[in-house]
């Protein structure tokens, strides 16, 4: 249920983007449980943008076409990357602020070193730059079909909670749900990103011209499964992960190694 | 000129990717500088992809096809992202793991926020994220005929010191080169990445049909002017800028605020 001394003052205007696309089901759960708490503004990919990272289009030009979704203040679909769309969102569709950035709900993890990959992830840490307390939200199972039940209700405890407390203006919160029943979720746990790798392999196929091609398949492996404060040892307990992330990817002890290096510049 | 203790103990393996694509004037710069050191092994984009963050290609195919290129060991031309043609370079192409990951001359800046929009970066982490110590090397000037003396020095200096002192395995340098003439660059200076952020605006344009896209310009700005440990502040007083980077986006000061916060899960 909404927080009520923030419904009296003013009603907040919510941005939702998402990677998968403007039709999918993730997103259409958003927008229904994000209606409860405030006004809400879509503007996402026309088509799925899985795997697209930070992408930005520098190249081309960008279409942005009104899209009926009932409850929502306005909603549009566009041709651009998950990012472009917050942008977009800011510079172009909106004439306020929002005052709250979500994006989601994507089929499949966006945990460890999933953020970097994730065009999920970028819009929210996009909102984020743009001075919008953001959050990505992401349910670790990919079937279309999957029960969302833990989902819907992990948006609104996420939504609740941005609502309710001080937020910094450049939070971005990374939110993963995992794959079990709402009755087994333990709760949620704030934690940071695992270190994780992917070992991946390339399947060559044939197209009907005989002429080869790739496909990407990779397997996951978490490398510190023993460490307790990790957004992967959260979801492997039962819990809902929210790791804060930002856009400093300093290596800050790297950095004092190297200043130890001999340098040369004859 | 090549380490000689290296060179005798066994030629170092290098990849080379970028993200302004195979034909580039920065790739074949690099390219030549590198052979110097070692072997050179090419895996890189077949057109432009300048804006592609850590895109990779999670719904298509992906082609690879031999290119030449004189004085490498061996060339490849891909339709994937930077970030694709490293993971194809080191699961699918190559025989043995590289010594050394570049990326670059980027045509354009990667200091400061850049880095999470960044192709070449994105190559670069990518790199190390498989224990290839890497660098991207990025030049601040976008004129495809501007004066890359300056670039190319610093690249023979960049893969001299990381075959000269010890490395880490996943070490990935931002490494950016001001825009200025060669005699009057200072030396290299070690930081970090400063805060900035840019400022967009989208230029409605007309096709033919009449329908409007968008056009995506922006400005950026420094917000740390005053700081001089980063890398804004070392390019504008005529440093080459290195700054170490890997993919722990976790806001730590942000987690020790959100511990504190009322958790509802209700």
């Amino acid at each position: 249920m909404p927080n009520k001394k923030s419904v009296k003052k003013h009603r907040p205007q919510i941005l939702i983007v998402n990677d998968d696309g403007i039709t999918s089901r993730g997103i259409k759960i958003l927008i229904e449980v994000a209606s409860q708490f405030g006004d809400v503004h879509v503007v996402a990919p026309d088509k799925p943008q899985s795997g697209m990272g930070h992408a930005i289009t520098v190249h081309a030009g960008i279409t942005v076409s009104p899209f009926h979704y009932e409850g929502t203040k306005s909603a549009y679909s566009c041709t651009g990357t998950p990012a472009d769309c917050v942008k977009i969102a800011i510079y172009h569709l909106l004439k306020e602020k929002p005052d709250l950035c979500l994006s989601g709900i994507n089929h499949g993890s966006n945990a460890s070193l999933n953020v970097i990959y994730s065009g999920t992830m970028s819009a929210a840490l996009e909102g984020s730059l743009e001075g919008i307390p953001s959050a990505g939200i992401s349910f670790c199972n990919n079937h279309v079909d999957a029960d969302m039940k833990a989902s819907a209700k992990t948006a609104r405890t996420i939504i609740e909670m941005m609502l309710s407390n001080k937020t910094d203006e450049n939070l971005c919160l990374d939110v993963n749900i995992p794959d079990i029943p709402i009755e087994k979720v333990r709760g949620i746990k704030f934690c940071r990103q695992a270190k994780g790798n992917w070992h991946e392999s390339y399947e060559p196929h044939k197209d009907k011209e005989g002429n080869e091609f790739l496909w990407l398949s990779g397997e996951f492996e978490n490398l510190e499964k023993s460490k307790k404060d990790t957004d992967l040892w959260a979801l492997d307990n039962g819990y809902v992960s929210i790791v804060p992330i930002n856009a400093d990817m300093t290596a800050y002890n790297e950095l004092d190694k190297i200043k130890g290096w001999k340098t040369i510049w004859k």
